[in-house]
């Protein structure tokens, strides 16, 4: 079939987006409230955009209301915050950190789970994943006519499980993906879980 | 392990973010070269903006050499592309096709892949893929020291095979991720496939 977008509503668009751009990584994010609570929301329009300086983007959409979302609140004002990859075993809690709970309100508390100091950064990280970043804001921009937040976000520090990386031959540090075992986002209520790495390898 | 980017080479940043940030989309970029020739480009740094309007975002880096790349050249130029979702059996051609060729060479006709009429679009689309958007050029803009170009597309119409699409009871249409077989990105030379879908009830 052959789509047209300008036909359809934004909530369809959305929906055919979340659909077919699979499968997209999970931006867990963590951020701190005024009153020095923990924010944590899932984003899934993420990804890496450069290296130098080192720069990721979430694209952070408004809550129902039509008000920002706190974790655009918070990482505006207090100019930090730590993206975890999500990984199986908390697919539910990545799920239940999306409702919207009233400003002020820790799903990091709520959900029970477990934080740690992330060393030479000012936020903890969630104690049970394998990869996070300590970022700062590097740049906030409304895009769109029912606007998004472009947030892009300087990394200065990645947390790594050591149990999931390996050094190889000439001493490249790799990430053990399958023990990872990132989620990857689907529609809205689907996940991609499992699979298996293989290698190509590359021309030239 | 905890590991300071600012102690890292731009090298070194990419290895590290391509490691980590996954799994990543893979954007199959087909443009049109000066002479009319069809360039084809795997990209990663690849994820959904907004919906209103349906935009998307590309990084795209430069050449060994610091040129740009075709893809870059031919979307600042022609101001049209299709982006495809790579599938798992294609895994081999989207490898190939990372090769830098001399500008004007396709890899299209290369590879040997096969393209059909985007039915309402001016650029064909590879037949064989399950997803495709027509995408106009919104926005290039060069990022960071050793700069990328972020190069936002404003999806026009999505190509989608019958085959993977369902509709539920509440007519929403659903695509079977399943039986796309998208590719994800893990580090230089590796790809996540297969996996299982799996749902999990949205809180509220």
């Amino acid at each position: 079939m052959n789509i047209d977008l300008d036909a359809l509503t934004a909530d369809q668009v959305y929906f055919r987006m979340t659909q077919t751009l699979i499968p997209r990584p999970i931006a867990w994010v963590l951020s701190e409230n005024a009153d020095g609570g923990l924010n944590l929301a899932p984003f899934s329009y993420f990804n890496a955009v450069c290296s130098d300086p080192p720069l990721l983007m979430i694209s952070v959409g408004k809550k129902p209301n039509g008000s920002n979302k706190d974790t655009r609140v918070n990482i505006e004002a207090r100019g930090h915050f730590v993206v975890h990859i999500a990984q199986r075993d908390q697919v539910r809690a990545v799920s239940d950190s999306s409702a919207t709970l009233a400003a002020g309100d820790s799903e990091v508390a709520r959900l029970g789970l477990a934080t740690a100091p992330f060393e030479g950064f000012g936020l903890p990280r969630l104690a049970d994943c394998r990869i996070a970043y300590a970022c700062e804001r590097w740049e906030i921009r409304e895009i769109g006519g029912a606007p998004q937040s472009l947030i892009l976000g300087r990394v200065r520090r990645i947390c790594l499980d050591d149990a999931v990386a390996t050094t190889d031959e000439y001493g490249r540090l790799y990430v053990d993906a399958a023990m990872v075992s990132p989620l990857g986002r689907l529609g809205p209520d689907r996940y991609l879980v499992g699979g298996e790495v293989i290698r190509v390898p590359r021309p030239r």
